[in-house]
């Protein structure tokens, strides 16, 4: 098994800001789904820096390229920082992403996909509903790479140690996209990313992908406003493979 | 919210014994399904001794009232002790169980279903796929108990301390029961256990079970010798409600 050396490397996280009233229940979601929703760590209420150990001066009302606004789960702004919205009681939520796995695959010479062709991977809402946390509850959602079956075991062994970054594939082939509720073999209709390419011989490779919390906590139309980073311009942590790996 | 007292308490606790080939995937698919699989603790290979801080003197060969043996996840004996099936890389896996958090029910008023007609809870295989962890896969297993929609929030506070003992519940009443595949709300076809009695202005309330990775090792068929507590011949261990709680 292929393990990334364990040097500090820049890795993308998903961001998720909250009222401090809603990150018990926030934490809990992640605990109890926690290959869709691999939580790296929270901040204190209040207190913008992101933990020491997941990276150094890292403030996240500024750091993320760019971020959304949302209020009763409708998108109102979107916002270079988000230094007006923050407030006396903001928690921010980090949660590892499928980006820290690629480089291991394409180490391994396994390249996902959509990065031979450039564009953003292809993400599925599933029917597999998640286990109800608090005011959360919802659907997994999955990110698929293509690849041949007789891959499918190295796949699964390069993807097995980023255990805070959705680990091993949650499902494949045929029957794994029944089991999950996806009809689109190919790769041709996502719900959000970009088109596949799935080649004859190949069959879709499903990960746990954290646009599962965010879409949970958009879902749940909280009235109070709730900031993410925009879709594509995640926060970049400074995270030894200790953190992310098991 | 009511916690039970933090004292020692008998706690039951499912069992399963296999090669300790298989350790790291199963401790694996725990971490992966951590509500239909709280992990406890696993014995070290070929030492029969429960870790100290979940029981004193547990000998998991000998303690639990009886024993099934599995080959080729086929039942071949039943036995009241397993001295004689015993192997020097057997490892033990004890998972929580939710008679732990029905205590807490009874102590709210909440007493289940089950407990008051004198029968064993009814359980469910749901259609809701588990993450895959190296060899083992499988189908979520659930437990039934049936409440008036006004006490769900009860319910769910309740039993929500009981992280290793599979928390609060997964879904509820016919939206829940749809999201995992289940076509019998009035409780009268459970895949295990007895038959419930859902009651007019009741809905069913859905936890995750213990049962799901036993069922997903007897399905997963390995060559080897497999072993557990036979159905509700549960291991005792001693457990301080910390081991068991958030």
């Amino acid at each position: 098994m292929t393990v990334a050396p364990r040097t500090l490397t820049p890795r993308d996280a998903n961001l998720i800001i909250l009222p401090a009233k809603y990150a018990a229940d926030f934490r809990a979601l992640c605990a109890r789904n926690p290959v869709p929703c691999p939580l790296l760590g929270m901040t204190e209420p209040g207190n913008p820096m992101v933990p020491e150990h997941l990276a150094k001066d890292c403030d996240i009302r500024t750091d993320a390229p760019a971020y959304n606004v949302y209020k009763e789960g409708k998108l109102v702004a979107t916002k270079s920082d988000i230094l007006d919205e923050w407030q006396d009681d903001s928690v921010g939520a980090l949660v590892g992403c499928s980006f820290s796995f690629e480089a291991a695959l394409i180490a391994g010479g396994l390249t996902p996909r959509q990065i031979e062709i450039s564009r953003n991977v292809p993400m599925y809402k599933t029917m597999v509903p998640l286990a109800a946390a608090g005011v959360f509850t919802g659907h997994m959602v999955v990110s698929m790479r293509p690849y041949p079956p007789s891959a499918i075991e190295r796949v699964r062994d390069l993807t097995r140690p980023f255990v805070r970054a959705h680990g091993e594939p949650v499902a494949w082939g045929a029957a794994g996209a029944a089991a999950l509720g996806i009809d689109d073999l190919k790769g041709q209709r996502p719900d959000f990313g970009g088109v596949s390419a799935v080649h004859e011989g190949e069959v879709p490779v499903y990960w746990g992908c954290g646009v599962t919390p965010q879409l949970v906590v958009m879902d749940s139309k909280l009235p109070e406003v709730v900031m993410g980073h925009a879709p594509g311009h995640m926060l970049i942590l400074d995270m030894r493979d200790e953190e992310v790996c098991a």
